[in-house]
């Protein structure tokens, strides 16, 4: 009996109560920002618009809302699809979810990035993590922590300037990821790479050899993330679900972290 | 030995082998329409607009793609937030993350509806559903295939009318819930309704009974759904992640089965 049992634990681990779903034993994180009037955009961009198309009582009596929105592709929390910078690689709605899903490795930058918003993510810190960690597994999620969500939604401080135009453009300030670390996470064979500031490059970019140097090889950026904080280094999972354009270089993305419960 | 051994499987019983995602040993499947020109939306709308910014190589010498995106707020596979028919209830923002996760029951009406665009789920649908796989559990997502996804996205075969406007309102012909089905699944607190039509409401209504009783009680609905004869009646899982928009009446939604390998 007792090995029967055992047996029968082990066919149906992943199921071994079928009231349970999966994701029993994890809380739920909601690691998008909302798209409103004062969602972040890149300061070329006019931001996001909501407007109403019906608000009040019908003809028939009946209560009923409506709306219109509208947006530039890579404002508030998004999914840069490779094709974002990289001719002839995967739209938004070509990702496959499987690169989409994976295990969370989450490194935090927040202390040097807070200091310095030129911050980028080093080779050294890879190294740091794995050595506390383990190797960053193929497939996983590498999210970069650098503290700036809970400047949202200030653009000052999210990204140095409430500058719009290219004057904005000209005083971008925030941290991001070096391209020797892209390098090391792109060997590793990491699913996408997400970010909680507005690109993975860091503000003073002018040649974005980071979002380059990844979606060339149809790695994703998530970009705007938020609630990284409430994310463990390692264990926990993410689920990014972007709006499905088609041809699209870019989508809003709503994103969840699955973190275990103690 | 082996207690120690069966006390381990026990209690990880969610994350038997670390390694492993907790959707490990489920299938994924995609449950969206792409939003593109063709996206099915209600007569009276426009439809779904993607707008080239820039495609090209930059000054800088490399490529660059961005886009943007505008539509009505309730064409294509996208979720009704309950202020959609009720006044003061939750916008898209706002609708809860576990309300859009969780075990899928697929109710499926196809061989009535094919033969009947009028046809509406009955109680007595919803009856022999119970009588066969048990009553449907409070939390979960109740997904309607009317098998009319076959049809996507041809507007006269999947709505009934090719007419736009007015015109095309006074024609539409396609299935969806009876008031009465949505009372028996409201007090079995189904956790939202789904369906592969553009209303939880059949095409000829007038009067959009289900979803205002649906979403006078914060039950959301989930409208254009794809693929839902790739998920078995009982045992999937549905996680429907959409976009975040504050104040939202709906938003486009990207849904996904988690469905049980073999």
């Amino acid at each position: 009996m007792i090995s029967l049992t055992v047996g029968l634990l082990l066919s149906t681990s992943a199921e071994a109560d079928p009231k349970l779903p999966p994701w029993a034993g994890f809380s739920v994180v909601d690691m998008s920002h909302s798209f409103a009037a004062d969602t972040i955009y890149w300061p070329t961009e006019e931001g996001f618009k909501l407007r109403v198309g019906f608000e009040g009582i019908t003809e028939g009596g009946y209560y009923y809302a409506s709306n219109y929105y509208s947006a530039a592709d890579h404002g508030g929390t998004h999914l840069d699809a490779p094709k974002h910078f990289a001719e002839g690689k995967q739209a938004a709605d070509e990702v496959p979810l499987e690169r989409l899903m994976g295990p969370a490795c989450v490194v935090d930058v927040s202390e040097q990035a807070l200091a310095d918003p030129d911050y980028r993510l080093s080779e050294a810190d890879v190294d740091a993590w794995e050595n506390q960690h383990g190797r960053i597994p193929s497939g996983c999620i590498l999210l970069l922590n650098t503290g700036y969500a809970r400047y949202w939604p200030d653009r000052e401080k999210y990204m140095g300037t409430n500058l719009l135009g290219a004057d904005g453009v000209a005083n971008l300030r925030f941290p991001g990821l070096s391209r020797e670390s892209a390098v090391v996470l792109a060997a590793r064979g990491v699913g996408a790479v997400g970010i909680d500031t507005p690109s993975i490059d860091y503000g003073r970019s002018h040649d974005f050899v980071v979002h380059r140097y990844l979606y060339e090889r149809n790695i994703p950026g998530f970009e705007n993330v938020a609630n990284l904080h409430s994310l463990p280094p390692k264990g926990a999972y993410v689920i990014a679900l972007p709006m499905k354009i088609a041809d699209g270089s870019g989508a809003p993305l709503r994103i969840i972290g699955l973190v275990p419960q103690s």
